[in-house]
């Protein structure tokens, strides 16, 4: 039996006991984004500390100008063969609401019994609670069953990846020393379906604009104004129409600058991935791909860039009527941005553009929220092999190479501050609802992925 | 002394207590479109009975689908010459906020000593509560002073003017021998300016209608959707720009049906109001006319049709940001009516217009609010000729027949349901805030209000 075998078994005995650390995480509401929510976030970091100090890492959550950050260190001395690895995950989550649309509360997790299996339900359940805890809970695996971690470990845990993770460059830039490593591993994202791992490797970049329009000084009366007075509804509707046109091809002058095509070879792959493009969409009640014309589904999620209005608010919105013509109309815009893009460009291009559609009398305020490049994950390379092998083991089946249509700066910021390259690996699936009422993360993510995470820990260690 | 003359002198003299019964009735926070609020409709509600009860009016609060309906009977047995009159305000209010903008709570009255005069500060000072006292304590200044009043008079104070009026047809229609009068008087408009009274001639009809669009079946990720599910908040945006072109034309088909242009004597009248645009529009922090290009403001708010969005929600609108395509958005739509415009053609042909621009997957919901059309009022007969010399007599200015931006749909009823046409004089200002934060009424408005009905009961009554 080897030592890894060892470690799987351990795994096994100690599921529920690992779940039940889980549960206790998830039941602190660590909303980076809400103030409100700024003692959870620390609370949840003081947690995260104590867990890693449980298996004998020397761990703190350190000030940050935001929500704190977990550092750890543990497991073998580095060099002579031993590897340094960065892990990489966040302990916030995203807002809960709408809450009327969640079957339960949000944080008070449950097993819940599906055709599918059990599902862990609760915010947080995938992203990124149940994700990162599926590593701290391998090496946890590791030291029950053999006293030890076969390789070097430093753990950062952050607090603000849900809300533009505005501490975090700052941070590596004034822990370099202390965060160098070989290379890191990032476990926030999915896997190919629920029996099939995967690594990925193409992120999108991400742009986080909003803007506020304002017009009159105050709010009117649309029967005494209404006719004379301009409606700042209306503008901002005029500016989100003109955003992108018939083909989806997205308005702001340059925004495609740095935008190439898939290349032949990667595009062969998709194809041939046999994803169901009725199946992706049905699942949430759609039928017709709106993206950009002539594009497959998975070049529209993986590799194009894309604008999205994910809020707006304007006016009278409670119940009834209310005939009043708004002083301000606000909206926020998002960009997921590809290949060479540069987001700083492209917020100075959709800033000109929203103001050259200002009428007389309004006035615009522009709030970033963050701005992010896409990203190529490099995976030559015999630790990818290793991992991809080890994935593998776990899962009896080889690990799809993937893009990915969501954003983790982190990366970038591994590669441009630390200059170590990522490994993503995570087990989330399509439908677990990240960002939604009703989150979930698969039982058997949470297992599965623990025993992955054991194994790659033993591969990558040598073992 | 004439009785009018002991009437103005009574007034005059209790004029600290009407503004106590005033200041009583404002805080009531009877704001009738929102349920949470129904039981202070109730209370405002009983609160004018007593207020008719006290002198003398035979008065009961009725019960409807929606708020009750206070009608009072009182004043001198009608018929020979005796004119029998039935009058009308409303007791409810607008919503309060955005109630961060008021400078101190809106249910709590206070006068505030202002360049201008004093001001009674509060949601309803105007609109319509201290309109309608006017003319509650004009009748109470006849009661006090000669112990009796020389017209017949029914009084109707509806509570859901600013929803909707919902159940006042069906109840116009249910009482009609019980309101059936020689013809009305609605105290719900304004003054020329501060110091020259007004009778209104023209209303502009309202038509209100909610649209909520669905796309996919829950909240989505935006990285892991973003570029292939439809957004429904850019579906809505693009709904709203087609609206309007760019001369501020509404393009829903037919919309113009029925308006004319304004008579040349009527547009005459006006041009010689010298009505001062920029001092209209620089008052709220504007100084472009954003209507139809080559209208004067005057018929953009008086005579010409007009489409606005009073409120958009849709998403996360909270703080920070959520990336995440919304299930669903919404906006609430009103169009202000002239001439012979047929409110339900144009929610056919509005709603048509919307299901037209929906995409694919998307679903759209329409919520009514209320359609009337609009009114021209007679202004001929004899009974304008004394009202209008009695508001002379008081404010020592000829009244101002002008037209009126806002909707008083119950002007319609009374002609369609009653058979009885209605004459409109008001106190109001444009600077009153009506419908906005610190609502005031002056104090001048409310004084020489309840002075101005005084004369005008006495001058219907033959004094």
């Amino acid at each position: 039996m080897t030592a890894t075998d060892k470690v799987l078994s351990a795994i096994d005995a100690n599921l529920s006991a690992s779940l039940d650390r889980l549960f206790a995480l998830i039941r602190i509401p660590s909303v980076s984004t809400d103030p409100a929510h700024n003692e959870d976030c620390r609370k949840a970091a003081d947690w995260v500390v104590e867990q890693l100090r449980e298996i004998g890492f020397e761990a703190s959550a350190r000030e940050t100008g935001g929500q704190p950050m977990v550092v750890g260190h543990g497991g073998a001395m580095p060099g002579n063969g031993v590897p340094h690895v960065l892990f990489y995950g966040h302990y916030d989550v995203q807002p809960a609401d709408p809450l009327e649309l969640w079957e339960t509360s949000p944080f008070e997790p449950r097993l819940v019994d599906t055709p599918q299996g059990e599902q862990i339900v609760a915010r947080g359940a995938c992203d990124d609670k149940g994700q990162f805890m599926t590593f701290v809970e391998a090496c946890r695996g590791w030291v029950d069953a053999t006293g030890s971690l076969p390789i070097a470990i430093t753990v950062l845990i952050e607090g603000e990846e849900e809300s533009g993770s505005r501490s975090l460059g700052p941070f590596l830039d004034s822990h370099k020393d202390e965060l160098k490593t070989d290379f890191a591993l990032v476990c926030d994202t999915g896997m190919w379906d629920a029996k099939t791992p995967a690594i990925n490797t193409m992120l999108r970049g991400l742009l986080l604009e909003e803007i506020v329009v304002t017009a009159a000084n105050r709010d009117l009366h649309s029967g005494m104004y209404g006719g004379a007075a301009r409606n700042p509804i209306r503008v901002l509707a005029r500016i989100i129409a003109d955003l992108h046109d018939a083909d989806g091809q997205i308005q702001v002058p340059g925004f495609y600058d740095g935008v190439e095509e898939l290349p032949a070879d990667v595009k062969a792959q998709w194809d041939g991935l046999g994803f169901d493009e009725k199946a992706f969409l049905g699942d949430v009640g759609l039928s017709v791909p709106a993206g950009e014309t002539g594009r497959s589904v998975l070049e529209q999620i993986w590799s194009r860039p894309t604008c999205d209005v994910n809020g707006i608010i304007g006016g009278y919105t409670g119940g009834g009527t209310k005939t009043v013509i708004a002083s301000k109309a606000s909206a926020k815009v998002s960009f997921r941005l590809v290949g060479n893009q540069d987001p700083f460009k492209i917020r100075d291009s959709f800033r000109a553009f929203v103001k050259e559609r200002l009428p007389a009398d309004c006035e615009v305020e522009f709030i970033s929220h963050g701005a992010s490049p896409a990203l190529q994950v490099d995976v030559s390379g015999p630790q990818v092999a290793r991992a991809a092998a080890a994935l593998e083991a776990e899962f009896d089946r080889p690990a799809v190479m993937m893009g990915c249509g969501g954003s983790i700066p982190i990366v970038g910021d591994f590669k441009n501050t630390l200059g170590v390259d990522s490994i993503l690996i995570g087990f989330g699936l399509d439908d677990d609802k990240v960002h939604s009422p009703n989150e979930k993360y698969n039982l058997s993510s949470f297992h599965h992925g623990t025993r992955a995470w054991a194994r790659v820990i033993g591969a990558l260690g040598g073992a």
